[in-house]
């Protein structure tokens, strides 16, 4: 970074730091009702709430026209994968799923509440958001390591409500929206295009199953004419004995033409290219290789 | 109930489920700094909030500084016991965690959130609270049966942040506080007094640990003279084989002139009398029994 960028960036960390300690982090509960006579206090608690208690009981349903439920989500993290930062662990996260939830609220609405665990363990984090299930409309795992993100995510698909992978599905939806969108700007057919993805953690992967049509309930056809991921070892390929169970499992679906290589071979006649691994790794031969108007 | 209070109950009621319908439930969160612009988008998420995460990774303590920790709690229940309606469930539970939560804002400041379990496991519930415990400055139990309400508040004292039962250590503090009012109106000296607590279940037992000083880290005497408990088969003695753990535990420190029968006996000669179970259990002819003034 030239010396003005790094002087900016330092004034804007001070000033991270100082709002942060002012406001002793970014996250409030409120109350949508008043709460100031004992009448309220007999609508909102006791003796009035037990018959909304009763509603419910006698049928679970109306838990989302009666309590908050329906707009309701938790930010759920290990702390293993923050914002770039590596696996720093659960407090050291908070700052940014307090971040994430006054972006849900803020932006769209959506209450939503920061949960950072003491565990890594999958089948403890698994476990934890099962239960916590109930009260909630939905759930977003954030900034969790690769490969056991893809273990947790698949593995809560049956709790109820949405479980949503930002790292993964996040990036998934806003990659495909851009793609869907430069290929009208060019005149062309995405059914009709082949993708190279550089990076093959949980974007990457979350991006080749979305653009392949794996995942949905009703099966659906390919968006894309083919895929081919990347990781800093080259393409991926079943032959290849380096790779973790979930890049294994991806080669099943990807790179059907099984060539081997680098990126460079990857994407000699590709028209799509999609980088979520390091920088600076494309050169101007590369793009050249690419198909006309990549 | 006369004619007029069932009717004024059940329109209380009907009112108190247009008010949650209208507002589907009653807690909210909320930003505490503006994200209007993208400087502001800097500041509460990235880049600037990497130097917030980086300042608490270096200094797990900062948590405290930096984010909601110190003012946030999480309102847990399993729905086992809620609110004298019984095992209504995580979902059912909902509209009175939520109105235990604004009132910890409205009347106390502090942000709080419901989190209710589908799980009515012991061992699963100390699992949870265990792993949210990073982000969160308490942990308020709310209406989980005894006697799994001792197991599961007595495994969490070591999360290193406060861990409160509400039915239990709530209703021993305002009981103890009473009995303190009480006493010095009466010019008594509480320590010299002898108390019947009618009800063994989690509030009875925390009410007689907290006025026998058990439970502190550094041992205090004993704040009464001694205490009596009672459950619905009369008065609690080791001898008795129908005592499940928890209550067979506080014989040890209760009753220890070994008297048998039921609240009558119990009753007569001592100073105070708490009623935690069903209304209409003392007779006048108790009240006479009982030591002078009670």
């Amino acid at each position: 970074m030239a010396n003005q960028e790094l002087q900016d960036q330092e004034a804007l960390n001070r000033e991270a730091i100082e709002v942060h300690r002012r406001n002793r982090g970014k996250l409030q509960t409120r109350s949508k009702i008043p709460v100031r006579t004992p009448k309220d206090l007999s609508i909102a608690y006791t003796p009035g709430v037990a018959a909304v208690c009763l509603e419910i009981k006698a049928d679970v349903n109306k838990v989302y026209e009666l309590t908050g439920k329906g707009n309701t989500i938790v930010v759920v993290t290990d702390g293993s994968a923050v914002l770039g930062l590596g696996n720093i662990g659960a407090e050291a996260a908070m700052p940014v799923m307090e971040g994430k939830c006054i972006l849900f609220k803020e932006l769209a609405g959506v209450d939503a509440f920061p949960l950072c665990l003491r565990t890594q363990k999958s089948e403890e984090i698994i476990n934890i958001v099962r239960n916590i299930a109930p009260g909630l409309g939905g759930i977003n795992l954030e900034d969790i390591a690769a490969p056991r993100c893809f273990e947790i995510d698949e593995a809560l698909q049956d709790i109820g409500i949405p479980v949503f992978h930002d790292d993964q599905h996040g990036t998934a939806i806003v990659v495909l929206a851009a793609m869907i969108n430069a290929a009208k700007v060019l005149g062309k057919n995405l059914a009709d295009l082949s993708v190279v993805l550089n990076g093959a953690g949980a974007s990457g992967i979350a991006c080749a199953k979305l653009m392949l049509g794996v995942g949905f309930e009703k099966k659906i056809d390919p968006l894309v004419k083919s895929v081919i991921l990347c990781d800093s070892k080259g393409i991926l390929h079943p032959d290849r004995t380096d790779l973790n169970p979930a890049k294994q499992e991806i080669t099943k679906i990807t790179n059907l033409e099984r060539i081997q290589g680098g990126l460079a071979e990857a994407m000699k006649g590709r028209d799509i290219f999609i980088g979520l691994s390091v920088g600076e790794c494309v050169t101007k031969e590369m793009v050249r290789s690419m198909a006309p108007d990549p």
